[in-house]
Formats: structure tokens, C-alpha cells, sequence
């Protein structure tokens, strides 16, 4: 097979000098290859964009609205493809890979709806004699060009989720993905390129990180959006200069189950949380805390139904569970793994590693220091603690650097009060787990989490600056 | 005591033909005489409004805020002759009476603090090409000269309920009090007349009825906000010809408290929610529905707790409940009680009359045809029943004509969710009775029980009229 | 040709008892029979609208969407269809029909996005102690069953603004259409029909005005949205009971052209605004005022462009101008000029009446007593007179008992001001005719030109109630 | 005179070891001592803030409203006392400094108001089948502890800018005043000491630079707020890890004035604009551009104006301009202007030094590279160019590398448009200076001018971190 694509520069698909081979994370089998750019290709990218800011600020939105469902019909053709594609350049069983397909569809979608609803707000100046007869408007207007970096988990959503609101705000985007999962965002930047979007007002470049740091420190570029891990990300926000930065970084969210909790609910969502994709996301269900009187009963039915998660190749429909990113990673989960057990802590299913594949694992008996609880262990691993309260369960969630997502099932009125208002978090998902996320919903973290949210409506208004108009009533 | 107060027409006080004594409830003694306003002084009110629209519409919002402020001040110096008023004319115990005082000057300030936020909407209109390179600004404007008519039984608060919204809007108000409770209301004539108010954009006027009327078919009035009985409030709807119509009427609150409930809360908000002023409220809780496993406690405490309620002169600190408005009202609950009884109902505690005194009363095994049950009673009375279920008691609940608002005590968030998607009224409260209100809520019913929304924002944006600007972007 | 189309009700073609044939105003040919609904079908219409109304509200927003989006993806594949019956049907040049049914079809796809987007409120209630520790969430849920009654100048956009944000809203709606024109809505019927959209919660009802008065009368339907001319209209409010009532009725449009406008722009608006649809037209540009420096150049380039308007059957493509809906009108509208020209009104081109058609008409020197002026002519008559002015211009847009909406051709800031201040109407539009509207914005008037407004958003909210939830922050 | 001011630390004024003496600008006179905070106060200042975080966040609102009203009827009593205080250290003309008085008592009635209305929004999650039977909430909760940094040229107010918001949010608040002018606000401290806000949530620190910079670095703090210059500002940002930062920073505002415009009150308007307290201000009006049709006549009334301004001690009442800050920042200034003129800029008026004075100076023929024109000038010296039209003179604003606020004097629609699309700025004033500040507006700059908006709801809602409730809608 000849899969061999090109970078998206500029508003065309442009031959580099660098070509690297993506593989198969499941048995290391070359797929294809993808071009990667260099500081010229990035500059044309960067000029591009300039030469477009105008045009695309000027757009009207009856054509944002267009471009972006256009580009729903263009993947909607090749929904396999992108599918399959995803599955096997991120070693993503393919029933989630299809999801991720819908999900992105379902973002450009939501961009076209939200590019007619850019915002506005009226006020009147009046409130002392000093503004007296004055009224003001305030528009928002598109920042210029958005930098975007991706990571590989959801190379397609996630990706999207720069791509989209930028065009529905009105700015050029370019969008660095990450260099192991460059294949499927490439073969939309096909789809995309089939539409009226003005040429130039989006590049997809793959770029080793040392290229893709102009990204951050340019002037010239007005904002970064950036998906990654919270170190990269922190350094990124010193060095951007005076652009706007949009921070999604990672967590190691929490469950919290009580004795009020419909059980086989907690049992069936925790498994999809904390195992989805092998728990590489950012809100994976990574620290279940549980009322000690339902501790040995969810316990129990959670073990089960962990041992009889589906291995095999991502391609196969009815895997559940297949292999890590890739060795060097399965490679570290395996470490923190005996880290804990050295540490005292039990393993109550999985633990083994063979290759990329990492076990299903639950972990019992940890302490808050160990890896597995205090950092992101982006694993399919689980840390499964009893709790003697509901109070303390809040606390225990609490204990954590990050801040992303936590979930709480309970059926107490109060708890979910108290859930909401003291959980330290972007979002507190009740009756599910942390994973849950729609693409419409405002999505980020606090602590070492992120900064600022996601979810059209929000990035929308990230990517644009209000204006100001003072003027007479009469 | 010379104690005659004029009514206020157009700006000024003015002697008219007709005087009225105004007496105690509770013991018939004359505390002073109020004017009524014939045809003439109603024209006279008229004309004084619409020649204040445009200055009203044009009042910078830093007025509008400083005489609302202003007003309050006014009321601050006055609160006790205000609360001894309104506690005499309306047989309020003084408690009441003195809390009512409060919230009118809170409804004034939140009035202030809304006018300086009148709404005002941005919208892109190149939706289509049809409205390439167009926009659209919503302002908001004042409707025109309002017509307000109050109630006796808060003869103050819901009085400025027409008069403050008005006054933030930019509108010239035309306020009918009830017969029976003219006197606290002229007093606040006198404090608003001292502030910078422009001169007719007010008038507050006693009239009988047929008089009255005018307000309602009147075209030159601009809007209609009632606040009273069901029956008379939709006929005027009919009356009201092309004017907006604003109707905040009565209902037959409902009151669910469940197991998980806190059951001394509950009793005591209860004693609360049925008897204060003699259950002379809209949102008196008139209908208990206790789930069985805990009725037998609740009724216990509940009962022990009326038995306890101090009768006496409104104007003792210490009285808890007083009278009723007239002996035509107490005859009436007191023969709704004699229907109810004679039909299979028990009284558990109250039951009888003394002139204008309804002892407070609990009545149980009532059915949902008796007047008690099905009307608004408008007494003290109060009836209390068992529900096997919670599914069962919000069908209890919705078995009514009318819709203001509900409470709900519960610890249940399933339950919670139950009670607000399905309780068909304006308003459930959780863990209080439905007469909670504060004064900047969303106020109002559905089926029988109204039509529109009070509470100062709400209640503004129903005396603005909105109007689109398209204008070309550039 | 069998044409015969069934009536829909409760979600089924039913036969009828009655069927009338429907002709081509142009030339009086039958293009077909549209069944009539009597007194049984109207009730089982009723019947099976409140049937659905719990599973309408319950309806995920996402299934809302869908159906939206199905109906227009239905309309696409018979847009010739559609603009061809509707075309003949009322006599509408084929171009207008067109641009109909391409609104109509807008009309459903921004109704699907505004379903997303039901509106809810956050308040903190804790503003004075009362209300500590309390804070509010409100909701809005739909009313229920809406009636909605359409005219025959828009038979397919104006009842789709009813349809669609009925759907959106989650309520089920019977509609109305107008006699003369019920094939267009019919077919689009069966475009509903093969939807997902619940059976039972719309019916379309061709009726006499006897019996379709019921949707006005009868209590269980909740809220009717009228689109008609003012005396119906009215007299509708008045028999409605305590139903919600949403009225959008005619105008007598103005436009004022000033010594700072591009006066080819405004000639060629005017054009399209005075005579499309041979100003049958709710928003029908009918009185133009020009300040007196640039009245004759108006004048002349406005009146030569009127008089090279393409007269013709309304399928033709290149057709202009055709017929009024039936002679009666064209009779009425006949009468009206000749009185205005018996008081003294010059012709400056057209005026006189062929059967159904009357030529596309310029009066000036008119009074504004006179009919065509005073009151909606729902005719292809324009006047046209000078005004010495801008505020006197002003003035006289006013000086009209409706208030729809307005246009302004300026480039004068100050007057931009003014006008939006000043005129009396639900819409001011800059640099084009009152006839302008896209479906989204904000529609209605005020004085006799109706309550409410349309525009998805705000009809929707029309058709949605409040309800606020009260509960423990902690 | 004794007067010793101590700082305030922890909601306690304690004693420092160092106290420095606080002069006049305008003679040199010591005013006063103030105390002045090293590291260990700074450290009781951020544990004591630490520990009122969970009680600030709890704090109803109706409580958070009364202090902050409380504070205005301090400031009232004490309003000559401020007024002379500001004057004196700041050297502000006293007719300015009761106005910043008065402007920083109504930054504070504000905060009280939009204390109420903390936000919070709905949103239906189940826009597709994954998020069906969800809906969402948002409230915003308080970030946590905030540095305030404050400039010297509006001691109060800006300073209250931090202040105010904080409380309103919810958040402790350390702020470190301006070294030369922390008299005043001091001051005000004591006043603030009188409410009931919670001891420890504030603390008002003079420290020096040094001192200070842990408010940019330590990470306990979550947000800066700064206000100051822009290199300042820029580096800060590097520094301030994972904090937020609001950065209010300088800039050189310019003014078009169009041959539409009203010239006599754009004279009148630029000379407040040019000159107030010395050009010492973010938004002075520093570049007059005007088009050439109107230069001449522009430029002699408005030469003649400045040349009318009175010169005196800034306690004299009469006194319009005063001395600079310091004889540092007027010799600047003094050769700012002397390089504008070797390279061959006019001095129309003014031009000279004397001590702290600068002369009202207004220079023509200038060029974009001369300091006077690129850099922010912060003192009393304005340009004054033609431009040939309207789209140059745009153009020209545009040529800076700042964008606060700028000043368009025109009655022409299409120019309001055209400016409030085009120019690269905050906000667009029209027919005023961009001098035009009142506190409640959103306020800001993009460029270098700066990051984030003031004004109460804005600073109020950069201070909160949204939260999502992701929860059952049953």
C-alpha cells in the first residue's frame, strides 16, 4: 500500500524533505508515512494564515455555517476510513475509534451552529452623570491566528477541537498534530480542503516538538491552543509571550461511589472510565473511592467485569482493550505498577505487561504518594480505595495536583450539593464517571489541570476579544 | 387622631368628595379616614402619566437608581409609623407587618440596582445571504403609562411590586390600593413625593371598583399588572382590549414532605407557610401531603406546634396570629370548614370563629372536592393528609386548578429532579414551604393561578417592549 | 390531474366529509381539492395533540434536531414541488415562492439549532437573609398544546414559524392554514410525516373559520399563535381565556429616504418592498416619505423602475408582478385608490384593476386620512411624499395606528439614532424597507400590529413557561 | 502634622521597621511617613488570606453587598480627607481628585451591585444520544487569593479596581499600592477596617519592587491583577506560573476628528483628554489626528484652549494642571519632546520644564519613529497631525504598537462603522476622547496595552472559575 501523505500547508497538500513511517502500536506494522515540516514549511504556514486574517474575520457566517457542515458531509463519506485509520495509527479499539469519528463530527457541527451566535452585549453608561446620554455595544472580534497542538489519544478530536471553533470564530489555524497519529487529521485535511474555506487559513503540519515550538514564542501568532501534559504545557505558557494560551492538560480523576449509588451503574460506567482506550485520556477514571458499605460488593462485581474486558487488535470489533501508545509508555505504567506493589499495595486484577499491552489492572491498598494515585498514569490502571465517608471520599478526591473532571454516584440531595460546590474541578459528573464529555460542554481544568475551557461556545469566545463602542443614545 | 390622608393624583395631593374610614380588623376601631378617587381625579392621574412617557423614557438610569435609593431612605426613617399602619389597616401581626416593611424597601433597591441593567441583545443576521453584511441590536423600551392593582393583603410590598418595576423601566405607574388598606400605601405617597421623581409619572388612588375600571379598558393605558383574586384577574384579561396584561392571582399551595425529609424543618416551616397572617397569602401552604411512614410524627408535631401560635392584637410584638381582613371572609372559612367537616373531615386542632378570629386549623381525611381542598381558602386553615408514595403525593399536589408554587421537603436528589420537572406551578421550593419568596425571584403561576412574571427583573422586562435595529455591519 | 389532498390529523391523512377545490387566482383553473376538517376531526386533533404532550416535553433535544433537520432534507428533494403549488395556489411569481420555500426551509434549521439551546437562569437567592444559603435555577418547559392559525400570503413560512418552534419546544401544535392556500402546507404533511417527530403532535387543518374558532376558545389547548390582520386578530385575545396569545398582524409600513442616502439603493429596495407579491405583504413598504432636496430624482427613477415591473402568470420565471389572491381584494384595494384620488391623491403610475390584478400603483399627494394610508392596503399601492424633514419625517411614520416595522435610508449618525429611538414599530431598518426579515430575528409589532414576537428563539420562548427550582446551595 | 500611616497586614494595621516620608510633587513638602511591608508582613498578609479563602467563598452576598456598601458611606464621611490626601501625594489637580474620589465610591457601589449577580448558566447535554437524560449546570466559584498591583496615577481607583471585585467574587485580596502614593489608600484601608468583611481578607502592602515580586511568583497566590506599564506587565506574565493575570497596561491613545464632526466639542473633549492630571493617564489622548478639511480651524481653537489652562498647586481649586509625578518622569518628558523637535517636529505650544512642570506642549509635524508618537508619553504632550481622509486617519491610529482605547469625532454612519470594526483597540469612543472611562464598562487593551477587561462583571468574572454540574435531567 502507497499511504504516503503530505503536509497541509498553506491551503495545499506540499511534498517535504522529511517522511516518517507510522506504525501499528498493536505489532509494530507500517501503515503509511506522513510528511513532516520544517521551518520553511512552518513559515509559509504562518504567512498563510496572516495573508488570511482578514478574509476569514470578514466571512460571513451563513459561509462559516457552510464550510463546517460541509466538512460534516465530507467525513460522513469516509467515516470508515477515518475509522480505521485512527484505530491503527493509535492502537484504538475500533468501537471507540468510530466514536471519536461521530464525536468529531458532532464538534464541527456544533462550531456551525455556534459561528451564527458570536456574542454581543448592550449597556447602558448612564449609571453616573459622567456617562450620561452614552450607551455601549460590545462585539467580539477574532484574535488572528491560532496555534494548535494535539496530542495523540484523540489525534482526530482533539484536533478538531482547534480546527472548529477557530473557523466558526473567524481566524486562520495551524495545527500541529502529534507525531505518532498524524495519518487520520492528514486525510481530513483533505475533507476540509474540498470546501470554500479560504485557502491559507489552515495548515496541518506534523513537526518534531524543537519546529513546532516557533508555535509558541512567535509573535506573530495571537493565540496557542494546546492539549498535552501538564509539564509541556506550563513551560509552553512561560514562553508564549503576550498570546492568549488555552491550556486542556491531564488529571488523575476520581470516583466516588455511596452506599445511596445504584451499584451496577458504578460498576458498568467504571469500567468504560477506567479502561477505555487502555485509560489514555485525560479524564480517565483513575482513583475509585467507595463507601465501606458497598466497598466489598462493588469491589467484587468491578474485579469481574474488569477480568472480562476483551483483548485483541484494535481493528476488531469486539475488542475492548488493546495496546498502549507504545513500549517505552507500557514500559513506565509497568514501573509505577510495581512501585505501588513494592509500596504495599495489592493488585486485585492484571498487572502484567507484555510489550505495548499493559493488563487491566486494579490496585488496592495504595497510598496517596504512590505514582499510580498522585500522578497521571495515563495507564489501564485503577486505584481502588474504601472510604468511611462521604466527607472524607471528597477529601481523598481532593488530594490530587490536578483537577479536571471527578464523578460521584449518589442518590443524597446534599452530597451532590456538597459534591459541586467543594470538589476542586472543571466539572463533577453525577451518577457518572469523570470520562463523561459531550463536545458542547465547557471543558477544562483548575490546579495543574489547565486553563481555560473548551467546548465550542467557550473556545469560541477564547479565540475572540471584546470591543467596545461608546456612543451617544440619541 | 387626624388622620385623614388624600389621595396622590398626577404628582400632588388632592382633596376629593369622598372620604372612607378606615378601620382595625381586629377590633373595628376607626384609625383614619382615606380619600377615593372619582372619574375625574382618575382622568386627572391619566393625563399626567402620558404627558410624563417621554420624560419618564428618558430619565438617564443614574435617576432612576437615585430615586429608588432615595425612596428607600424615606422608608428607613418611616419604618415604624409604615409597619404600624399597615399592621392595623390589614390586622397584620406586627412581626409581619415590620417584615413586609423591609421587603417593600428591598424591592425598591433591587428595582434600583435593575434599572441600570435594562436588556439589549447583539445578533449576527447573515444567517443567509438575504442578510449578508447585516446586524441587528435589541434595545428595550418602556411600554407606555402602566396601571397597577393591589391587593390588602400585602398592601405595601405588592403595591411597589407595580410601582418600583415601573419607575426602573422608565414607565409613568397608576396604582389602584385596596379599598380596605389605602393608608400605608398613601403614607409612601408622601415619601416618594419628596424625591425627584418627575411629577405625574405617579398616581395612587383609592377607588371603589366600577371606578377602578377604567384601568383596565382604558386605551391610553399601556399595560395592566393585577394582583388578586383568580376570577376578577381573568376577566380582565378579557376587558383589557390590546394592553399587556401582567396577572399574579391566588392558588391552593401544595406541600410534599417525604421521609428523608428533616421533620422538625418541616414543622416548623409549615407552622410558618400556613398560618402567617392567617393564611391571607398566595402561596399559603394550604395543602399538606406527608408520606405515611412519617405522617403520624409530623401530624403530632405539627399539631402541638399550631396549638402554640399566640393570638392577640397585631400590634403586640409578641402575636403570632390575629385576624382575619373582614367578618365576611372569617364566615366564609368557617363555613368551608362546616362543608368539610360535614362531608367525613376531622379537626385536629382549630375550627371555630369569633367575629373576624378563624382559630388556626388543621383539618385531615379531607377530600380534593371540598372547598378547603380545591379552592383557595385564604384562612387559616390548613389540611393535612398521608400519601403512600412520593409519585402519588405530586399527583396529589398537581390535582388543583391553580399552579403557584410548591414545596417540597426531601433529601432524595431523584426526587428533587421529580418534583421540578413535573410539579405544574411557577415555583418548587426544596426543603421550605412553597411561601418562600424573595423579592428578586421569578414570581408568578400557571394554570388558574396567573399569567407573567414578577420579581424585579422579570417584571421590568414585561413593561419594556423590545425593538430590532438592523444595520448594515460596515 | 388528481390533486386531492387529505387533511392531517393526529398524525394521519384523513378523509373528509368536506373538499373544496383550490384555484389559480391568475386564471381561475383548479389545480386541485383540499379536504376541510369538521367538528370530530378538529377534536381528534385535539385529543391526540394532549396525548403527546408528555412525550413531546420529554422528547432528548437531539431527536428534536433531527426531526428538524429530516424535514428539510424532505423539503429539498420537492423544492420545485413545493414552490410550484405555492406559487399557484396564491398567485405568487414563481421567484417569491422559491425564495419561500427556502426560507421555510431556514425556518426549520435554525429551529433544530435553537432546540439545543433551551434557555434556563442561574440566581443566587441570598440577597437579603431571607434567603440565605439559598440559591435558584430556573427552567423552561413548553405549555403545551399550541393552535396555530396562518394566512394565505406566506401559506408555507408563516405556518412553519408555527410548526417548527412548537417542535423545538417540545409542544404539539394543530394548525390552521388559510382557506385558499392549504396545498402547499399539505404536502409538506407528508414531508412531516416521515419523520420521527411523535405521531400525534401536529395536525394541519384546513377549517372553516366557525369551526376553527375553537382553537381559540377551547381551554385545553394552551397558547395560539396568530398570524392575521388586527380586527381578527384582537377579537381572538378576547376570546382566548387564559390561553397564551401571540399575535403578529398587518402595518402600514413607512420608509424614509433622506438627502444622505444612496438613492439607487433605496429605489431598488423600495421596489421590491412596494410591489413584491403585489404588496401582500405583512411588512409591505406602503408609505414613503423623501426629504423634499431629493424627492424628484426619487421620484422619477422610483416611479420609472414601478413601471417596468414584468407582469404575468407566477409560474413564469421572469413574472414580476401577478395577480392579488382573489377579486374581492382587488375590487377593495381598487375602491381605495379611487377615494384617495376623489380627495385629491395624484397617480403617478398604475391604478387601474383587471379581474384579480391590479397595476403596481404610485400615489402621492395623498392625506393621511385616507384608506391608503391610513389602513393596511394589502395592495400593490405605494405613496409617495415629501417631507421637509428628517424629525418631521419621523413624525410621520409615526402618525399611523401600527407599528411593525420601519425602514430608513441615511448615513447621518445622529438620525440613525433618532430613527431607532423614535419610531414607533417592532423593527428599524437601516439602508433597506420594512419588508426586510430573516427568520431568526426578532418579528413583531407593536400598537395594533400585534404581541409578541416571533423569530425562532423568541417564539419559542413564547412557547415555553418558567419554573423555578429554590433549593439549599449546601 | 503626625501623620504615620502603618500598613495594613492581615486585617491589622501593624508597625514596620521601615517608614519612608511621602513629598508633594509639586513642592517637595513630606506629607507624611508610610510603613512599608518586607517579607515577613507580606507573609502574615498571604497565610492570613489563606485562611479566609473557604469564608470569603461562603460569604452570603447580601453580607458581601452591605460591607462594600458600607465602605462607600465611609468614604462619603471622609470624602475632603481622600480628596486632599490624593492630591497632595499624587499631585493632582484638586477638581480630579474628587473626582477619582467619587469615581472609586462608585466602583465600589457597583461591586455591591454585580456581588448579587454572580453567574451561572443551563445547557442541555443531550444534544446527542451520549449525553441523552443529562442536563448541565455552570456556577462560578472565587479563583482564591488575588494580588492587586497598583499604579501611582489614580492611587484610589485603580486600586479599588482590585479591591472591589475581589470582595464581590469572593477572594482575599493582598495589594501592593504604588510607593509614591500609598497615603490615600491607606487611608482607605481604615475605612474598609470598619466593616464587617472578614479580618485577613485583606491587606493593602507599600513594598518595594523587590518585596513585591513574590505576589507575581508564589504559587499559593491564583490570580494578579496589575495595572502599570507594559514591560512591567509582560514580564510579569513570565513569572507568574500557573496563576492567572490581568494586565491593565499603558498606551498612546489616538483621536480622529472628522469633517462631520462637532468641533467645538471635540476642543473642549481633548483638551480634558490631553491634559487631565498631566497626560498621566492610560487613556491619554496623546495622537490628534484630524482631517485636513478642519485642521486649520481645529488647530487654532484648540492651541488657544491649552493655552488657557491654569497652572497652580493642586490643592488650589482653580488649578487645572499641575506638576509630574517626579522631576525623573518630567525630564523624560523634557527629552522626549526635544527629540521630537531636532527631527523636525513644531512645538505649536508649551515645550518647557521647570522642576516637576512640564508645559502644556501640543508638536506637529511629527513622525511615527519619534518617541513622543510611539511610546507612551505619560505626560502633557499631545500631537496634532492632518490626515487626507478618514480611512488614512484609521489608519494612522492603527500604526502603534498599543490599542487601550481610542477617540472618533464624526456624525457619518458608515465612519462609526468603519471605526468600530477597524481600530485595534479596546474601545472605541465615539465623539468623546478615549479618555472616556466609566467603572462599570469593560476596560482593556489588546497589543501591548494589555490582557483580560476590567469593569466590575468583567474583573468580577476573570476573579471565579466556572464549574460544571453534569447531572441527571430525572
Amino acid at each position: 500500500m502507497n499511504n504516503k501523505r503530505k503536509i497541509y500547508a498553506g491551503g495545499y497538500f506540499i511534498d517535504t524533505s522529511v517522511y516518517k513511517p507510522i506504525r501499528r502500536p498493536f505489532d509494530g506494522l507500517v501503515i503509511g508515512e506522513a510528511g513532516f515540516a520544517g521551518e520553511d514549511e512552518l513559515e509559509t504556514a504562518i504567512q498563510a494564515a496572516l495573508q488570511t486574517e482578514g478574509t476569514m474575520a470578514d466571512l460571513p457566517v451563513y459561509k462559516r455555517h457552510k464550510i463546517l457542515l460541509d466538512i460534516v458531509s465530507g467525513m460522513e463519506k469516509k467515516r470508515e476510513l477515518l475509522a480505521g485509520l485512527l484505530a491503527q495509527e493509535a492502537g484504538k479499539p475500533l468501537r471507540y475509534a468510530e466514536g471519536e469519528v461521530a464525536r468529531a463530527m458532532q464538534t464541527f457541527k456544533v462550531a456551525a451552529e455556534e459561528s451564527l451566535r458570536l456574542p454581543g452585549e448592550y449597556l447602558r453608561l448612564d449609571w453616573t452623570p459622567a456617562g450620561e446620554a452614552k450607551e455601549g455595544w460590545v462585539k467580539y472580534f477574532p484574535v488572528g491566528t491560532i496555534a494548535g497542538i494535539s496530542p495523540f489519544n484523540f489525534p482526530l478530536n482533539l484536533s478538531v477541537h482547534k480546527i472548529a471553533p477557530a473557523i466558526a470564530a473567524g481566524n486562520p489555524v495551524i495545527l500541529k498534530p502529534a507525531s505518532q497519529t498524524p495519518m487520520t487529521i492528514l486525510e481530513l485535511a483533505g475533507i476540509i480542503d474540498q470546501t470554500e474555506l479560504p485557502k491559507g487559513s489552515l495548515s496541518i503540519l506534523p513537526m518534531d516538538r524543537q519546529t513546532g515550538n516557533k508555535l509558541v514564542t512567535d509573535r506573530r501568532i495571537k493565540m496557542l491552543s494546546f492539549t498535552g501534559s501538564p509539564v509541556v504545557g506550563w513551560k509552553m505558557k512561560q514562553q508564549a509571550g503576550m498570546k492568549k494560551i488555552l491550556l486542556e492538560l491531564g488529571g488523575n480523576a476520581g470516583v466516588l461511589i455511596t452506599g445511596s449509588a445504584d451499584l451496577d451503574l458504578a460498576v458498568a460506567k467504571c469500567l468504560i472510565g477506567g479502561f477505555a482506550y487502555s485509560g489514555q485520556v485525560c479524564i480517565h477514571a483513575q482513583r475509585l473511592f467507595v463507601e465501606k458499605s458497598v466497598f466489598n460488593e462493588f469491589a467484587e462485581k468491578f474485579v469481574a467485569g474488569v477480568k472480562q474486558l476483551k483483548y485483541g487488535d484494535p481493528l476488531d470489533p469486539d475488542t475492548e482493550i488493546s495496546v498502549m501508545i507504545d513500549e517505552e509508555n507500557a514500559i513506565r505504567v509497568e514501573d509505577w505498577i510495581q512501585e505501588a506493589v513494592n509500596d504495599g499495595a495489592n493488585i486485585l486484577t492484571g498487572g502484567k505487561r507484555k510489550g505495548t499491552y499493559i493488563e487491566p489492572t486494579v490496585l488496592t491498598q495504595t497510598k496517596a504518594v504512590m505514582k499510580v494515585c498522585s500522578l497521571e498514569v495515563f495507564g489501564p490502571v485503577v486505584t481502588l480505595e474504601p472510604v468511611p465517608d462521604f466527607t472524607t471520599g471528597i477529601g481523598r478526591m481532593n488530594e490530587s495536583e490536578y483537577g479536571l473532571q471527578a464523578g460521584v454516584f449518589t442518590n443524597d440531595f446534599q452530597q451532590v450539593n456538597q459534591a459541586f460546590n467543594e470538589l476542586q474541578v472543571g466539572g463533577v459528573i453525577i451518577n457518572d464517571v469523570p470520562t463523561f464529555r459531550v463536545d458542547h460542554m465547557p471543558y477544562g481544568g483548575v490546579k495543574k489541570s489547565g486553563s481555560g475551557r473548551e467546548g465550542l461556545k467557550y473556545s469560541i469566545r477564547e479565540m475572540m476579544e471584546p470591543k467596545l463602542l461608546v456612543k451617544p443614545i440619541k
